[in-house]
């Protein structure tokens, strides 16, 4: 019986290791793998020899699988590590040592839990087994808190993201409402490019509050003087204006509101901040009432304590379906999650081959958003609203989540 | 039969309403008070006659109550109105005002809830009513995240306060831990004077993980090279360094760390922003490794989806103690929280003398932060810990706390 290979990469979301559990779930009835070893900080952990044996986790801890369903941010550590092209020198050399150590463990599949870039690793990885002929199955299954992979209805981690965001706004609504004098709050949210997260802002509106009143997303310009005078209008009739922004925003031209730090990462990613307190300047001189910014920071992907449990199963299930296609001989496929027709929510797992995902982007569509740009659609909404919804069990011990530890990363 | 008049006044906490729920519960309960008024953002509701009828809230739902208790921020609003001193000419003219309205609406009580400032405003009303023999008892109930108030053991809100501290600054420590290079986490929370809420990050502390490895309150002065030193000597055995600070941690001759808006409100508050930026800056360029910052923001004070038990409690206990003090005659007291000595957890409900608590303030004790100043004892662990205990049932509704919503403020 031969082994597999599981690794966790990019950024933090709430649902990573629910992905991970059901890799590890599956197996368990199924075991169709001696050995799960998760491989520590992503890929790098095979070039630098550092697996940890997640059976044995499970055989020490009855509840290994349950807690780790809950448990924020990645277990096994992550990386951003861009793999080099096959064929070149450091290629060949890095492909070659991969390849070898997945011969010295009897692997039979590499399991990379992660977002576009780390389904980049997976449409190399794959294309090289193929080309030495190598019998290793690669498989992807998606997170991201962006939302924006393709082929996909939505990605594992964003549902939570979005119910936190969403319980935000509202909370946060609730602490802008108790004075009875003018007031604009700003709330910053993540999302370089794609305003998914953003959109879901408008979960928190109720019969009564219609909070956030504006919602901007990057997938459209953003025109500060129409905002202005939106926000003067809003202004007439309500005390206490909300306004979710993307920290992309950027205006007709492509200029973002606020690029305090213009360093890019070895993907060629801006790191922004600073939008939230670029218009809440801007709005203070033309608005002269008070106007604060709030930025929702790394909580918004790391909140397990606020999970969607929709989102949660459906990521334990997508771990657990890629287990049923590895057995099956699939390989260069990432997991999907197919909407189903009608009413109600349904959805399908499946898979789809990594070479048309990797890379691509899936942003808003513009019918989604609303004509002036300053909210979004119904439809949005109604795409939105199943994603947040259940509570999963979080325990407490002495006032607190009790989240797995990770001693070994340390 | 004879009403009372109940306010809210001061920054929103989780447990406000939770004390104004104990005052209509226990109205429910003794029938003391024909009606149970609120006037809306606190005294300026009485001085602009915007009163609401809390009785019939009670009657047309019978859930008022409890939602009420998990419902964040001031149902009632609130203001930051300072009374100005009786005697003067606008102090005559505002307390002939008030005092005519508790008049007219047969007023027996007022009740205020509310921080350090509205507390002044029960003083100074107590004081009235006592110099034109007026039988208006005036009591006041505490609530403030920055647990400052004197002759009480804590105060109402800062349990749910720090809580939520604790429980994020343990979910950013799981947020930081995944990648496997050096990197220094700043988190930057609330408390302007005093570090109590600073100090309960400790709280986030497991067996296997020390985050946050260190803690600066603003009763002990921060120095910035010994911070510099520190932190590379914990780099040399740790990957990710977590860094709780006060946003008003100052030097040794009270320079704040950082004073980017040096405006201050009509009680002569600075507000301050950005010590964990600036922080961040000074660490970027001594350490050269990744250096964030992150400024745990509002939901500090309005996150009641994850509220202490225990803080909830014991504000709604604190409500309904004022209306039998109130019954007993009593005046010119604020409610107050004893800690029975022993090992276990055990409080009672008092009250104390207004004028020697209004205008005074209770800073973390020097011998609850260690030497060094840049860690709390194991005597302050032990004092916060029983506080963050319990998780109140906050009810969801399509994947979103449900909460009371306050139209009437709009």
């Amino acid at each position: 019986m031969s082994n597999c290979i599981v690794a966790q990469s990019g950024g933090p979301t709430v649902a990573i290791n629910a992905s991970l559990a059901g890799v590890l779930k599956a197996n368990e009835e199924s075991r169709q793998f001696e050995h799960v070893y998760g491989s520590l900080n992503g890929i790098t952990g095979i070039l630098d020899d550092r697996l940890i044996d997640l059976t044995s986790c499970i055989e020490k801890d009855p509840e290994f699988i349950d807690r780790l369903t809950v448990t924020p941010a990645m277990y096994l550590g992550s990386c951003r590590y861009k793999m080099p092209q096959p064929g070149s020198e450091e290629g060949n050399e890095i492909y070659t040592q991969i390849f070898k150590y997945f011969e010295e463990y009897d692997v039979d599949t590499f399991f990379y839990i992660g977002g576009n870039d780390s389904m980049d690793t997976v449409m190399q990885l794959s294309k090289y087994a193929s080309m030495i002929g190598s019998s290793v199955k690669v498989l992807g299954i998606p997170k991201t808190i962006d939302n924006d992979l393709c082929h996909t209805d939505h990605t594992p981690g964003f549902g939570s993201a979005a119910k936190y965001v969403a319980a935000s706004v509202r909370e946060v609504a609730h602490d802008a409402y108790i004075y009875g004098i003018k007031s604009v709050t700003i709330i910053e949210i993540m999302g370089r490019d794609a305003g998914w997260l953003t959109a879901a802002s408008a979960l928190a509106r109720t019969e009564n509050s219609p909070a956030p009143h504006l919602i901007y997303l990057p997938e459209t310009a953003f025109d500060i003087k129409k905002c202005i005078a939106d926000v003067k209008e809003l202004l007439e009739y309500e005390n206490n204006v909300i306004i979710a922004i993307s920290e992309g925003i950027r205006d007709s031209e492509g200029r973002y509101i606020s690029t305090t730090d213009a360093g890019s990462d070895i993907f060629g990613h801006n790191h922004l901040s600073g939008a939230g307190k670029s218009l809440e300047n801007i709005l203070k001189i033309a608005l002269e009432v008070k106007v604060r910014s709030i930025e929702i920071n790394v909580l918004q992907r790391c909140a397990s304590h606020l999970a969607s449990l929709t989102d949660l199963e459906e990521s334990k299930a997508q771990g657990a379906y890629a287990v049923a296609m590895a057995k099956e001989g699939h390989t260069g496929e990432m997991m999907t999650i197919t909407r189903k027709e009608g009413d109600t929510y349904e959805t399908a797992i499946g898979s789809f081959p990594i070479d048309q995902i990797a890379n691509g982007v899936k942003n808003v569509p513009r019918e989604w958003i609303n004509e002036e740009g300053n909210d979004v659609t119904e439809e949005m909404i109604d795409y939105l609203r199943p994603l947040i919804l259940g509570e999963p069990a979080v325990s407490y011990k002495d006032g607190l989540p009790d989240y797995l530890e990770v001693p070994h990363l340390i």
